[in-house]
This record gives C-alpha cells, sequence and structure tokens, in this order.
C-alpha cells in the first residue's frame, strides 16, 4: 500500500532549514510512491495533536523558491525530547496510533542532536513493534555540532554572517583615532564553530585579532594581557568571543560577574549579562580602553539575506536523498554529508547510524586552533571555507527579502 | 592658480559614506581646475595635524568600486566641534594656515549636523578673511535628521537593514508554539526615522507590531497594556523600538530600571540596560511572556552588504555634483536632495544654506504616525519606500564582503 510522507523541524531555527524541507517536498511530491507530502506544525508536539498541513501547494516551483529563502522553521519547531520507551510507553503508542490512523509510512525529522535523539528512539520503537515506517534524520544546526557528517546545515550561512559581520564591524571599530577593543559575542554554548568562523574576515587590513572558543578553557588573566598586547600593536582590536566561554572549573565568562555582586532591578530580576557584556566590564577596568560589545544575537540564525549558496544548496540536496534514501527502504539513519576534497570542494551525500549522533557534541578539534589558543590555524580556514562560498541572493521586493508563513 | 582639493569624513560612519567619498573623488580627479585631491583623515583634527594622504590611487575604477563598498569612513573619522572664532582664533588661524601651505581651494565635509556646523563656521571665517576656498558641506547620517534635503546618505541602507532585521527576526520569533515577545532595539537618541523604518517589514503575515518612537512620549502602562493586546491578538509579537524613547518628564526608558536599583558589579561599574532590556524586565514582571531583546546595534549603521542601491548611487552622485558647484564657486553650503515625486521616484541634487543646518535635528513628523503613537502610516510608507529600494550587490571573495583600508 502506498503512504503517506510526513516531516517536521525540531530544535532553534536557521536560515537555512527550509531548503531541507523544500528537498524533502520536491523528492515527495516527485514520488510515485507518496500519496501525500504532509508537513506537522511544531515538531514531534505537533505529532502528538495531530497538528497537520498539506504541502500540495509547493509543486509550484514558485513557491518552493519562496519556502527555501525563508528563514526560521517554516513549520515551527518545538525543544521537546521524547521520554525514553520505558518512562512513557503510552506517549509511543500515541505517535504510533497517529501514524497509523494518517496511513504514514514516511517521517523526516530535520533537527539537531536532540531532534536525532526523537528519530533513533522513534525508529527503534518501529523495528521492535514491526510497524511499517521509515524513520529519517536531516541535520541542521548552526552549531555545527553533529558528528558523522562533515558538517550541518544551517552553519555555512551563519558562518558566513558572522564573519561579514566581524570584518565591517571591524572597519566600524577603526574609525576614530584611539585605541579601542569591539567585543563580537557569537553562538555557541559549548562547541565553537561559529565563534572560529570569524578568522574567514582576515585578510591583509581586516582581522578578528582575538577568537575565545569554549573549547579553550579561559583565563582572565592571559586574556587581558592579550587584548593589551594587541591594542599597543594596532590599536583597534577585535575580539570574537563564542558565549560558552567557560574556565578551567567549567564557570562561564558570563557568570563572573553576576555571582559576586549585587545586579537586581526593582524587580529582583538577576540582570545577567551575556559573556560580552562582562568582558568589556573587565577591559575597562583592568585596561581603561574604550570598549563596545556587540551581540550578533539571532540575526546569526536568522538572516537570510547574506546566506551561503552551497549552504542553500548543499540544505536542499541533503533532503531530497533522504527521502530517496527512504524509498529504497533505509530507517534509523542521519543523512549526513562526506566531504571527498578542500580544493576544489566535493562531497558526496550518505547516512549514519542515528544511534552514533543522537546526544553528542562534536567540539573543534585542537588541531584546528593555535598553541596560543586565540586563533584558528590553516586547517580550520580550508575546512570552512568551502562552507560559506557562493552568494545566496534572495528575492525581494521594494528592498525587502519575500518569505512566506504556513 | 589652480589648487587642490582635501576632502575629510566626520561623526558617526555609516555603510554608505565612502560612496559620497568617491564621487567628490572621481569629480575631483576629472577636473581640470584641480592640482591634487587629497584626503583628511580623522576629520578636522587631520588638518590640525596635517594628517594627509593621496587619493590619486581612485583613478582605477576598481579600486573606486572597492572604496564604495567598504563600510564605515575610510578616512577615519572625530567628534570634534570647532569652537566659536571668538573662543579660539588660533586655531581658526592654524587650519587656515595649513590650507594655505597645501595650496587647498577646495575643502569638502561629509558628516551629519555637528560636522555642517564646523562646515558654516569655516565658511564664515573664509569670507571674513577673504580666503580663496570653498567649502562645502556633503550629509551623511543613519539618523535622517538634516533639515533642508529629503534624506541624507546612509539613511536608505540602514533603514534596509533594519526592515529585513525585523522581518526575518519575526520569523525567528515564531517558531515555537507559544506567546512571545520580541524587542528590536534600534538606534537613534532623538530622531526616530531608523525605528520608524521597521514598518517597512510589514506584509500579509510578518509585521512590526509596536513601533516606539522617541518623537512620541513613552507611557510604561499604555505600552505594557499594548503589549499585551497584541499578544492576545497574534501570539509572537515584535516591538520595534528606538534607543531614544522617553516619557514626558524627558527620562530616558533605559533609565526606568538603573536610577530605582542598585545595578552595579564587583567594580562598582553602573550596569546601565539599555531601553530594550529595560522593556524587557517590564514585559515579564508584568505579563509573564517569554521575551528577547535584539539590539541592532553597530551593524545597522555599517552592513553594506544588503545596503540600498539607491541609497549608495545617490549617495556617489551628491559627492559628485559637490565638486561641481564648488568649481562654479558657490561655498558655505550644504548638496542636499529634492524631491520630485514619489512614484517614480525622482529627485534633484540642489543645495542649502548650511547656517540652516547645523545644529538642527529634523524629527519625524506627527502626520507620518498613526494615531496610537505605535506605528508608521502610508505617509511615511510612501517617503521612505524608493530609499531602501534596490539591491546593492558588492563584490565578494570566498564568500566575503572586499574592503578597503588607508
Amino acid at each position: 500500500m502506498k503512504k503517506n510522507l510526513v516531516v517536521g523541524q525540531s530544535g532553534g531555527p536557521t536560515s537555512a532549514i527550509n531548503s531541507s524541507l523544500a528537498g524533502v517536498i520536491k523528492a515527495g511530491l516527485e514520488s510515485q510512491n507518496i500519496v501525500e507530502v504532509i508537513g506537522v506544525r511544531y515538531g514531534i508536539e505537533g505529532i502528538l495533536n495531530e497538528n497537520f498541513v498539506s504541502l500540495s501547494k509547493f509543486s509550484d516551483e514558485k513557491m518552493l523558491d519562496l519556502l527555501i529563502q525563508t528563514p526560521s522553521a517554516y513549520l515551527g519547531s518545538c525543544r521537546k525530547k521524547l521520554p525514553d520507551v520505558s518512562e512513557n510507553q503510552e506517549m509511543y503508542d500515541k505517535i504510533f496510533d497517529v501514524f497509523e490512523k494518517n496511513n504514514i509510512g514516511y517521517f523526516f525529522y530535520i533537527g539537531g542532536n536532540d531532534s536525532m535523539d526523537t528519530v533513533n528512539k522513534l525508529s527503534l520503537y518501529a523495528k521492535e513493534k514491526n510497524y511499517d515506517i521509515k524513520v529519517i534524520g536531516i541535520p541542521k544546526t548552526i552549531d555545527n555540532d553533529l558528528y558523522k557528517t562533515d558538517h550541518t546545515p544551517g552553519f555555512g550561512s551563519a558562518a558566513k554572517f558572522v564573519a561579514n559581520s566581524v570584518k565591517q564591524i571591524s572597519h566600524d571599530n577603526n574609525v576614530y583615532d584611539m585605541d579601542s577593543v569591539t567585543i563580537v559575542e557569537i553562538m555557541g554554548r559549548n562547541a565553537g564553530w561559529l565563534a572560529a568562523s570569524a578568522v574567514l574576515a582576515n585578510d591583509e587590513s581586516v582581522s578578528a585579532d582575538i577568537i575565545c572558543l569554549p573549547e579553550i578553557s579561559f583565563d582572565m588573566d592571559k586574556l587581558i594581557g592579550k587584548i593589551n598586547e594587541k591594542v599597543k600593536e594596532k590599536r583597534t582590536v577585535v575580539v570574537a568571543l563564542s558565549e560558552g566561554v567557560k574556565d578551567c572549573k567549567g564557570k562561564y565568562l558570563c557568570e563572573y560577574v553576576s555571582k559576586t555582586a549585587e545586579q537586581t532591578d526593582i524587580f529582583n530580576h538577576k540582570q545577567m549579562g551575556g559573556a560580552g557584556k562582562c568582558l568589556e566590564n573587565y577591559i575597562k577596568d583592568d585596561l581603561g580602553y574604550k570598549v563596545r560589545t556587540v551581540e550578533l544575537s539571532s540575526l546569526q540564525r536568522c538572516f537570510s539575506y547574506s546566506g551561503s549558496k552551497d549552504d542553500f544548496e548543499s540544505g536542499f540536496k541533503i533532503g531530497y536523498e533522504g527521502v530517496k534514501k527512504a524509498l529504497e527502504g533505509v530507517t534509523g539513519v542521519m543523512m549526513a554529508f562526506n566531504r571527498i576534497s578542500d580544493e576544489p570542494y566535493e562531497y558526496e551525500i550518505t547516512y549514519a547510524d542515528v544511534n552514533e549522533v543522537a546526544n553528542f557534541e562534536k567540539m573543534v578539534p585542537i588541531d584546528m586552533i593555535t598553541d596560543d589558543g586565540f586563533g584558528l590555524n590553516e586547517k580550520f580556514i580550508k575546512y570552512a571555507k568551502p562552507l560559506i562560498s557562493g552568494e545566496f541572493i534572495p528575492q525581494t521586493e521594494n528592498g525587502i527579502i519575500k518569505t512566506l508563513r504556513v
């Protein structure tokens, strides 16, 4: 019997996540073996609530193109992690009842490592209970922290936004004839891939002078010393700072101030500053330089406007290939990129046992980091360069990016 | 006797300020009546220090194109305001000695209203002392707050960045199935033109739901009430907030918390939050919704990558025309845009007595603001739409914008 395909999105949004959705939709609509292509809203929660939407309108290529350039999860997302079967068998029964009732034979879940845990659990349960459903994970995260894949869709565009922002902020920081430091705070709670990408801004005149990653335990004295050295050398200095930077005891940089000071407002809200604001205060106090902090904030994960062409194209392909694999009978896997060569950049799309991906985080390897811990070497640049290459030029109307909403 | 031309930049940087510089350089190099085209570094301070650089390399069109797309003041900037002649005649004598010594017959100053004050003072002094020098101001500010011109170069690109950011952040804010508010904090200490531009993001599905401008006295209860009403209506709400919002007593929103609470860190730094962070705390406390603040920060004035084509082109032209006027003998003016029609958008380049521009700030007129004070009407949209139109596509290399440094 021919079955329906359901696709959902989960975890933090990215600017390219809908290109993978578009790939899944296109392959699903093209297949003679799939009855209907259906979207589930708000991830696995939408399965439990049967919150489905038809995606048949995307047989129109123009609509598909708009979907691709729309930032953030078109179908909505959730942060729900499935409990173990032993803890809540009922929930699994409910999910598979919904699958059966809606004649769903293919379930695609686009997300990061928590989402891959869901893919893992559902595919194992399906096998155990002999449910005829293929469950496949499509990787997505700006953090680039998934194992078993060369990189993750969403990372390239975020890395490109980070590098271009750092380069342009470096110009902004350089206009006055005075010593000054600009801190650019970049996302990445545990893995520093995105902060590392600041190095891609570097050319003969502009640079992310100091890059701080969560992979390297930070030492405030050493960092302040390095900043001072750089200011003496070149006056205007840019520090690319991962929000997840922590010391050798695992204490986050952003906790340095708030734990030792009363920082509450009139409603007793704890005023938790970011890592950047904290470092800013240390620099002002210890060195007296003019300092400014720029938090790239959610822009780094939603600014499709300056996306990486490779990211958008490969994100589409990995979704498309996922459907092909499911139709061949593959299940319980995460689709993945396998790099064949750096230059010219070549890759193939493959897949990995999702069990080896779920719940793990891939860090920036030490051999990509310079000896002093404040920079990235050629190995990282070789790795990251092709991922940010090419210009994704979105359709605009009167200067504004065109987007879609459900 | 043929004379040299000197050009300088002053005030806050913008992403398009170098297009006006390029226009001045091009016209200067083309003229048979100008010996040399010279740049002065760090504004008027560079005149006092004789900190000059030759700009002859820009006879190469490729270099000129790179200059145009380089964000922030290529020549560097300063915040120096000239004292009145009566206070410091010596400084004026020094400046005019430098002009004479270097055979300078044309001085162009690209900047905002403080810079126009400098143009005014220098041109008046030159007339009084019969110095043969033409002094001309070229407008520039993301704030768009100069009188006697339809708009200022730099505003269009910043407004385009604001509107596209708000649109994309609105998608980011909409992914989870929950009530939430995102505050986007936008530059503009006194004039709200840039925050107002958030309205340009609006289409059938996405909007800057509430826009708060410095032109309208804010009332915390009314604002909180409006936010609550909007969340009840549509769940996910975006507030575009000017950093300069103040109440009827002139107290800034960002002062609301810090004056009534002890917010110091271990070094006794006063933790001055921005307007966004302050409003965030009020919303959390009064309404309990999930809130996030995104400060667009210096990105809004340096992100050339997604600039407005009209802004870059007209910025070039106004610099170019300025030189033509100086060669005709005009002095003591600010070059300006005079709008002929909104649709199709047409303008001419003219000039205004700089005396009528210096030290004044043009606010968003009340008749462009909706009756409830939380939005902009069609009149504003008609005005601003052509200024953000067209895509400025910069040259890139491996996904990174190419730029120049002195």
